[in-house]
């Protein structure tokens, strides 16, 4: 089993770690600066925060900075929020991701025009997150995939009955192959991960959050996906 | 029955007036130029157009410009091209649409820099082409659906079997409750009317196109939906 590293420490990556735990791999979670996480008081003026309870809970994960857990991993999950992404792979430094899988599962979103945010627009429409990621790291093979959904279900699509999907896409075929092969433990079934072809279908899926965005303003929850039905 | 007016020849426009027609509504499908339309050649040298073909064997949907449809219908249904929808609507007049329900179905998709389609840039993310016309025709009562899917499926979602859905917005309430009941004439059930609330939810509805033509790459068919499972 690969070594798996996670950059982003929020609950989109608190999820996988813990998962990927509990399927026997090997993690490592990265941070900017980890005494400044580690030591950061919770909210409502907690002495804990959030992510130090978690990682106190949840120990075999190992915790590090961007640049450590990339070294570590063997496949790398990017879970950071969209507009710090760039700057997170940046420290995780280009030799590390060289020649590495880098499952990008972060939105662009900007959240500082109010809600609902929008997504940044030199990274959407004619452009994407998952691109730019691409073309800063070209020799690193990115694969989007899993982030039209709550981080609930990426990870245990079983959480919803019956059918729902997944859509992934890549320039690199083979990566995108092994990257399926993940999701299959997670319980991803082949006939719903929907291959969108090369990349640039990320500005397709990653365009899905305004509308996701809205669906869970009108359901009140994030316990939701979509099928395609035909 | 209201009457209902067209705005858009295209095949979106004649599949809503076919089966308006089937339901017993009467029609009138507006264009730019009348004679220019019935006149101009068809593909491949062919003497007809296919509009002129269609409006033969369609003889009972009235015909006429944006104006004269806009002044007939009591319902105005927008079936332009996104790109061209303002355009289409001012030659509609804002007389003729005042006080009315306008059911835009049009995506603001920008074929002009190759395929896939963009979003136009000042129509989405931030906007919307539903918003745009709604602040251009302020006493117009603007309702955005249907827009997510294929057109067969627009007037017939029993084209698919099981759920699927459709989405609804418009910042009027009483306008969305009457689109509904022509939605459920067209065979859509309640349930699988998503309400998303104003008119800014279009910003979410419309940016679904990326990923549709993407599924539409992927499945080389049109004739899927999305439906919501939780």
């Amino acid at each position: 089993m690969k070594k798996i590293a996670i950059l982003g420490t929020g609950t989109v990556g608190q999820t996988f770690a813990t998962r990927l735990n509990e399927l026997g791999y090997d993690v490592m979670i990265g941070t900017r600066n980890v005494s400044e996480k580690l030591s950061a008081p919770g909210k409502d003026g907690a002495a804990k925060n959030a992510f130090a309870i978690w990682h106190e809970e949840n120990n075999k994960t190992k915790f590090g900075t961007f640049e450590e857990a990339a070294a570590f991993g063997e496949i790398v999950l990017n879970t950071t929020q969209g507009t710090s992404s760039l700057n997170a792979l940046k420290l995780a430094t280009e030799k590390n991701l060289e020649g590495k899988i880098l499952v990008d599962i972060a939105n662009p979103l900007d959240f500082s025009k109010g809600m609902p945010p929008c997504l940044v627009p030199e990274l959407s429409n004619t452009n994407s997150l998952a691109e730019e990621i691409q073309k800063t790291f070209p020799k690193t093979k990115v694969v989007k995939t899993l982030n039209t959904m709550w981080c609930g279900i990426m990870v245990n699509p079983d959480l919803i009955k019956g059918d729902h999907i997944n859509y992934i896409c890549s320039n690199d075929e083979a990566a995108k192959t092994e990257v399926k092969l993940l999701l299959n433990k997670f319980g991803w079934k082949d006939s719903n991960i929907i291959d969108l072809g090369d990349l640039s279908a990320a500005r397709g899926t990653e365009a899905v959050l305004p509308v996701w965005l809205r669906i869970y303003g009108a359901k009140k929850s994030g316990a939701f996906n979509f099928n395609i039905v035909s």
